[in-house]
C-alpha cells in the first residue's frame, strides 16, 4: 500500500513556508501501515499540478494533496482538480453554512464572496468537514487510486487526517503490519553510538531496519519492523531492545516516539511531588518554553526567570553583586548563584540556570563565542558545568538547552 | 533557470524529521533568479535514488540534493551518487585531516573508521568543505545538468550553500531579476486583507505576482516580479507598494523578508534607550524566547519572569495574593498587576503579560480553555484585554504571543 503526498503552492518552493504537513502526514500514514513512497512539492500551476497527479496516480494506491485551498486568489487547485477527474464545482450547503458559523463566532467580520465560494466542491466527490477553517477537505477516486485533497493550514489538516482520512483509509485498504520502536538516548554522537552496537545491529533481521536520527546532542534510534506476523513484529523488536540495553543502557533515556527527556523530566518529578525552576541567561526563556510546550507541566514546574540583563540577575535571583565583579557575569559561580536563587525564588526542588554568551558577538561577559555554564541545583548540592557549543548563535541556545535536560535527568534518575 | 531539490532519506517520509532545508534552499536559490521548479523527497533507495536523479535531470538544470550522508550504516546515496556518474569513490585527504581536526576539537572522541569514511568522494567530483561537520559537499556535473550532494544536516548544509554553492551557481549560470518584497500585516485574516485589496491587486502588472502567507494572525503578502529589466521591476513593485499604503497602511509592520513585529519593537525600542520586561504564564516563556532568539536583543530587553505557579506570581513579581483571590488567576486585573511587577522589578520602561489557560484541560483559573489576558505596561499606562484564541493549546500559546506583540506595537509606533 503506497501513498504520496503532494503539496501545492509556490510558498513552500520559495521557500516561505517550511512543509511541516508532509511530516505530519508521513507519520501518521506509517502507524496505520500504509507507506509513503515519495513527497513531492509542486508549484501552484495548472499544467504542474495536472502532471503530478498524473504521475502519482501511476505510482501509488493513496494521494493526499495538501494546499492551494486558501479564499485568496493565488489558489488555483481546486478547479484543476475539477479538471482533472472531468467534474464540476457545485455548492455545498453544509459547508457554506459551517464557514457562516465560523464567522460569527471567531472572526466577526462580514462573510465575503471569496469566503462564500470556498463552499464549491467537485460534484462527485466526498466532502469531509473541516470543523476548524472554512475550507473543506474533499476525497476522489480515479483508476483505483484515492485522491483526497486537504487545506494546508496545519491545524486544520490535522484534524482533518485525524478524523476523516485515517479512518477512511483504514477501511478501504489491507494493509500489512508496521511496527515501529523508538530509542532516545543522549549525550553521545552517531558514529560514537554506530560503532558501540555494531555487532548488535548486524544481528538483525531483514525484516527489521534502523535509522539513525541525531538532535544537537540526541540521538534518536528508530527501529522499523515489516510484515503479516504482528505477534512475531513485536516480540521481535521488544527482544531486539532488551538485546540494546547491553550495550548503551547508561544513554537510553525512553522508548515512546514522541518522548522527550524533558517530559521524562517531568513525570518523575511529577510522580515525586518535587518542583522545578529555571534561571536562564543566554538560553533566553527557551528551557521554560520547552517544558511548558507540554500540557501538565505545570504539575512539575514552577517557572523561571529570564535574567538577560545582568543587573536582573541580582534584582530578580539576589545573586551577589561582588560575586559577578569576581568571577564574571559568565562563570560556573555566577551559574551556581543563580541556580540557588531560582530554587529559593520559587520554593522549587531542583533548578537549572545557564549563563553564557551565544553569539554572534561578545556580550557583557568576556567568555568566547559560544561558551555557557550550566548549573544544577538539587535538594543537597550545587554544581556547574563550562561547555563551549558553537559559533552558531541557534546551535549554541539548542545544544545548552539539551545539555541542561541531560544534567538533571542525571541527578534525578 | 529551474532547480530541483531532492531530499534523501527514509525519516522525511515516515515523518520523523520535518524538511526545513528545501525551505532554506529555495529561498536562497530564489534571491539569484533560479526557480524551484520542484521538491521531491524520496527513500534511503538506490533505485529510487537513481530514478529521482535521472527524472530531475530531464526536468532543470541544477539539482540540489540534500540529506542521506551521515557517517551511519542508513546512507547509500554516496554510493550511489557514484554510480549514477559511473564514477568510484577515492580518498580525499583535505577531508580527512578537517575530520580529524573537529574530532580533536569538539568531539573528544577518538576517529573511527566509519568517520575516516567520509572523507571518501566520487573521483571527478569538485568536493566543498564542511567547516561544520565531518561530511563533505560534491559537485558534479552530468548531461548539462549540474548535481550538487550535501549533508542534511541544517547548519552544516547552510554554510555550505552560502559559502560554495550559491557563489558558483552565480558564477556559472546567466540567470533573470527576481525581485522579492515582502509586506508584513498583523491584524486582519487573509480574507478580509483581499477584500480590502481587491482594485490594487487586479491592476498589477501581469510580471508581478502576489501570494498571501498567513500565519496565526500575522498575513505577510509576498510579490514577486521577474525580467530582464531590474531597474523597471524595482521601480514598479516600490511604487505598487507605496500605493498599497492608501488601502492598508494601518496594519503594515515593515516590509523586509526576515523581519517581524518583535524585531520591529526591538529597534524601535533600542533607538529610544528604552528597555523591555516580559511576564509569562500560560505562553511559558515563548514570548522572551522569541526575542532573544534575534541576537542583539540585550540592547533593548531586560528579561522574563515565567510565573507558571500561582503562588510565583506573587512571590516574584508581587502580585497581591488578595487580587488573586478576588478576581481569580486568570483575570485582567492579575494580568495587570503582572505587567507592572515585571516592569517594576526589571526596571524596565515597557512590559507585556499574559495569564490564561492555554488547555487541554482548565487549570488554577476558571476561564475557558483557549483564553488569554493580555497586559501591557507602558511608562505611563496599564492596560489589559481578554481574547478566546483557540482550543489548541499550540495555537493559543502561538496567537498569543503575536498579539502581545501587536499590542506592544500599537504602543510605542
Amino acid at each position: 500500500m503506497l501513498a504520496e503526498i503532494i503539496t501545492i503552492g509556490d510558498e513552500i518552493l520559495i521557500g516561505q513556508i517550511v512543509d511541516s504537513n508532509s511530516a505530519f502526514i508521513g507519520k501518521e500514514l506509517n502507524k496505520i501501515g500504509v507507506d509513503v513512497y515519495q513527497i513531492t512539492s509542486i508549484q501552484d500551476d495548472k499544467q504542474h499540478i495536472l502532471d503530478a497527479l498524473e504521475e502519482a496516480k501511476n505510482r501509488v494506491d493513496i494521494v493526499l494533496l495538501t494546499g492551494g485551498l486558501g479564499p485568496t486568489k493565488d489558489d488555483i487547485t481546486k478547479h484543476t482538480i475539477c479538471e482533472f477527474f472531468g467534474d464540476t464545482l457545485i455548492q455545498n450547503d453544509k459547508v457554506l453554512q459551517h464557514i457562516e458559523a465560523l464567522f460569527a463566532k471567531y472572526i466577526h467580520t462580514p462573510v465575503t464572496d471569496i469566503n462564500r465560494m470556498q463552499a464549491l466542491v467537485p460534484s462527485t466527490s466526498t466532502v469531509l468537514m473541516n470543523n476548524f477553517g472554512t475550507a473543506p477537505g474533499m476525497w476522489l477516486e480515479k483508476d483505483n487510486t484515492v485522491f483526497v485533497s486537504m487545506p494546508g493550514v496545519p491545524f486544520e489538516m490535522k484534524n482533518l487526517m485525524k478524523d476523516e482520512v485515517l479512518p477512511r483509509l483504514q477501511e478501504k485498504f489491507d494493509r500489512p503490519f508496521i511496527i515501529h520502536k523508538t530509542v532516545l538516548t543522549y549525550g553521545l554522537g552517531e558514529s560514537a553510538i554506530a560503532k558501540k552496537i555494531e555487532q548488535w545491529e548486524d544481528d538483525l533481521p531483514s525484516f527489521i531496519k534502523l535509522a539513525y536520527l541525531p538532535n544537537l546532542g540526541r540521538v534518536r534510534l528508530r527501529l522499523s519492523a515489516r510484515g503479516i506476523d504482528e505477534k512475531l513484529l513485536i516480540d521481535t523488536i521488544e527482544n531486539k531492545i532488551a538485546d540494546l540495553h547491553a550495550f548503551i543502557g547508561d544513554i537510553i533515556v525512553g522508548y515512546e516516539e514522541d518522548e522527550s527527556i524533558e517530559l521524562m523530566i517531568g513525570k518523575i518529578l511529577a510522580s515525586r511531588g518535587q518542583f522545578l525552576a529555571v534561571a536562564e541567561s543566554c538560553t533566553g526563556g527557551k528551557i521554560s518554553q520547552s517544558i511548558t510546550a507540554y500540557a501538565g507541566s505545570s504539575s512539575f514546574f514552577k517557572g523561571g526567570a529570564v535574567t538577560y540583563a545582568t543587573q536582573s540577575k541580582t534584582d530578580l535571583l539576589g545573586v551577589d553583586r561582588d560575586l559577578i565583579k569576581q568571577y564574571t557575569v559568565t562563570s560556573n559561580e555566577v551559574a551556581k548563584a543563580m541556580a540557588l536563587g531560582v530554587k529559593n525564588k520559587f520554593k522549587s526542588d531542583y533548578a537549572i540556570a545557564t549563563t553564557g554568551n551565544a553569539g554572534p558577538s561578545k556580550g557583557d561577559g568576556d567568555v568566547e563565542v559560544g561558551t555557557v555554564f550550566i548549573a544544577i541545583a538539587t535538594p543537597d548540592r550545587v554544581f556547574s558545568e563550562k561547555f563551549v557549543f558553537s559559533n552558531l548563535r541557534e546551535r549554541t541556545i539548542g545544544k545548552a538547552v539539551n545539555k541542561s535536560f541531560e544534567m538533571l535527568f542525571n541527578e534525578i534518575t
